[in-house]
């Protein structure tokens, strides 16, 4: 099934907004087993429009954008105008726009009617966060679709057409994945030498972010697509945290509400970003009370009672310092699970034997500290979000061990 | 001038990657006055690419991806080939394929040698970052240009191509930019209403993120670019803290540096957030010692002094309580600038009295402290990002008052 997603737009042809719709509608399109051929961005200029669609043979034909109530908003007529299909007025989306003006306290122009015409044997789909609905419609043998462009009105209305599709296409198609922390893509697609050929019939996609990965399995047979993640499990299955709905926050959030544990974190290098991740679940106040940036030698000393001794011989990146740290906010904050970070994030900080990305951290649990050293790549910024994951995954292994 | 950018790639298509390289292209050639008509997505097949460039009646084409060293790298030689240009073979280059091949221990294939042949009088930029170059050339009237996919190594070879289009389009334009917070584009352009028809030889373009936005200013007239730029910034002075290359959390750093003052935050709704969008900045450990996240009433009491009869009378998410926080956080570490924050970011957690997005703010300096209240938008994630950003305007408003 060859398939085009448009994007309409100046805000996109310009950059001032990034075309995230394309990568969202792609993978799930990806996981039913639909792949797009080409994806354009136009500016919405009838003659745009025409051109596009004399030149695309797709049978399958998503427009995002363009679909609002005002004037310059002419994805719809257009589209319906170039497939010259019967239309009908859908009284109840013309009250919906009557009373958008209404709300907005704009005078509704005549040309605004136009908006609540559709193709006959359309299926709408309703916007729950928006103006416009959504379409699905037929012509020419293809399938049409017209969604709005701003994600959050998008991305609801993609589950329909998936659901949709999915029915239309007689597709059973079985999605399901796993999320990994702790080890690179690399690494993985090393160790799957032979496997993709071992399951010929199940679609297996990585898309990778900076210290995560997750796995995307897609089968009709699921029998097949079972087999292939238990294969696939039990070679990774230390680094895997969980399926695609999970974040890793999240599940360790959880792992210690369930488990009636309060967490603590002193943080170096990371500055906050460890107990920003934390608490971006709802509810973790319940297992976070309180936290501590370092970034001193005096902070390390006055709030951890990390020894003068310690810093001044090992300085304040070193295993000693990182234990130290840990203990003492263990015993400052008599949380159950204590953790810290010192580490150079760069780029100048650096000596001879101790290079940018070299990170120490501390754990406590139950009285036990244990110690870890790792060096990071990238910069700044990546040297900081790498640790704060990797101390992430030390407190979820620490939990689920 | 019409313009068209091919993104090559399966990686896009199937949304593992998202497509940051159109905006990036799109807001430079934008500044020098050059509107993208079109932008595409193929897969790297040859007749993709054919099928594209018969379509594309546009005077400046530029791809960007497969441009590689290997086997499925086909941009260079099928763009070649569709215009029919003369080559020739660069010597360096060659040697620089096969030096590659060395490193990575790869045996190089002969067909490999393909990669080192351009197109005659072609403009090659040299890749500082990755393996393949970057082509300008020209070709039926047309220009086209060829860059690598990975963003690190495209952007460096745009300001290139950026100095030869105004070079060739004897273009002297001129551009720079405000960045404003504390305000948001709706309010801006209710108040430049008559202001584009007063400056019709400037083209102003806004840039929305979070919390923050940027104005660019581009005209070929430097007296009226300056004109237009003042005029601007008259009206919205106090929101302005910088030009295009400046950051919020930057400005304030080196304030702090060149005044010699030391900063000291306490969190509670942001949890770190603050002090780590302070630390992104190099060198912000002169400024930055300590911070506490101070989640629960618990560590509110113990380490910033508030009173246990504060927030048992108005409630952790008040007024007084971030008022005691930034009093007893100023006398714990002795900082120049001590800020709390304090609020409810949802998506639980409201009363009738307090809505999800309250949140109030203690700033301390030279033993003043005053406070503020602030109710934002959005989920919870959006909560917390936007009271960061206040907290960085309340900072910079006090240091450049």
């Amino acid at each position: 099934m060859k398939t085009a997603i448009i994007t309409v737009g100046k805000e996109v042809l310009t950059g001032k907004t990034i075309n995230t719709n394309l990568a969202t509608i792609s993978r799930r399109l990806n996981e039913i087993g639909i792949d797009v051929n080409r994806s354009i961005v136009i500016d919405d200029i009838k003659e745009e429009y025409y051109s596009i669609l004399d030149f695309c043979d797709s049978d399958l034909i998503i427009f995002t954008g363009g679909l609002g109530p005002t004037v310059d908003d002419i994805t719809r007529e257009t589209v319906i105008d170039y497939f010259k299909v019967e239309t009908y007025l859908d009284k109840n989306i013309l009250k919906d726009i009557k009373d958008y003006f209404g709300r907005i306290k704009v005078k509704m122009e005549d040309t605004n009617d136009k908006q609540a015409y559709f193709p006959k044997n359309s299926i709408i789909i309703n916007n729950e966060l928006g103006t416009a609905p959504g379409v699905i419609f037929k012509a020419d043998n293809k399938t049409i679709v017209l969604f709005p462009g701003p994600p959050h009105e998008m991305i609801p209305m993609l589950e329909e057409l998936i659901k949709y599709l999915k029915k239309e296409l007689d597709i059973k198609l079985y999605s399901k994945g796993f999320k990994l922390v702790g080890i690179g893509e690399s690494t993985i697609e090393k160790a799957l030498t032979g496997f993709y050929d071992k399951h010929p019939l199940v679609n297996v996609a990585p898309y990778a972010s900076i210290g995560e990965i997750k796995y995307v399995f897609t089968s009709s047979n699921k029998e097949k697509l079972e087999e292939t993640m238990n294969d696939f499990y039990s070679k990774f299955s230390e680094f895997i945290y969980g399926d695609l709905d999970d974040t890793l926050e999240g599940i360790i959030v959880q792992k210690l509400i369930d488990e009636k544990m309060v967490i603590s974190t002193a943080e170096s290098c990371t500055a906050g970003q460890l107990a920003h991740m934390i608490t971006k679940v709802s509810g973790s106040s319940e297992i976070f009370k309180e936290g501590f940036i370092t970034y001193s030698y005096e902070a390390k000393s006055k709030y951890l009672n990390v020894l003068q001794d310690s810093l001044i011989k090992y300085g304040a990146v070193s295993n000693e310092v990182a234990n130290e740290m840990a203990i003492g906010l263990a015993k400052e904050t008599l949380a159950d699970i204590a953790i810290s970070i010192t580490g150079i994030a760069g780029p100048t900080g650096d000596t001879p034997d101790k290079p940018i990305g070299l990170t120490y951290f501390g754990l406590t649990h139950n009285g036990v500290t244990k110690t870890f050293k790792k060096i990071f790549n990238g910069n700044r910024e990546m040297v900081r979000t790498r640790a704060t994951i990797y101390a992430l995954n030390l407190i979820r292994k620490e939990l689920f061990k």
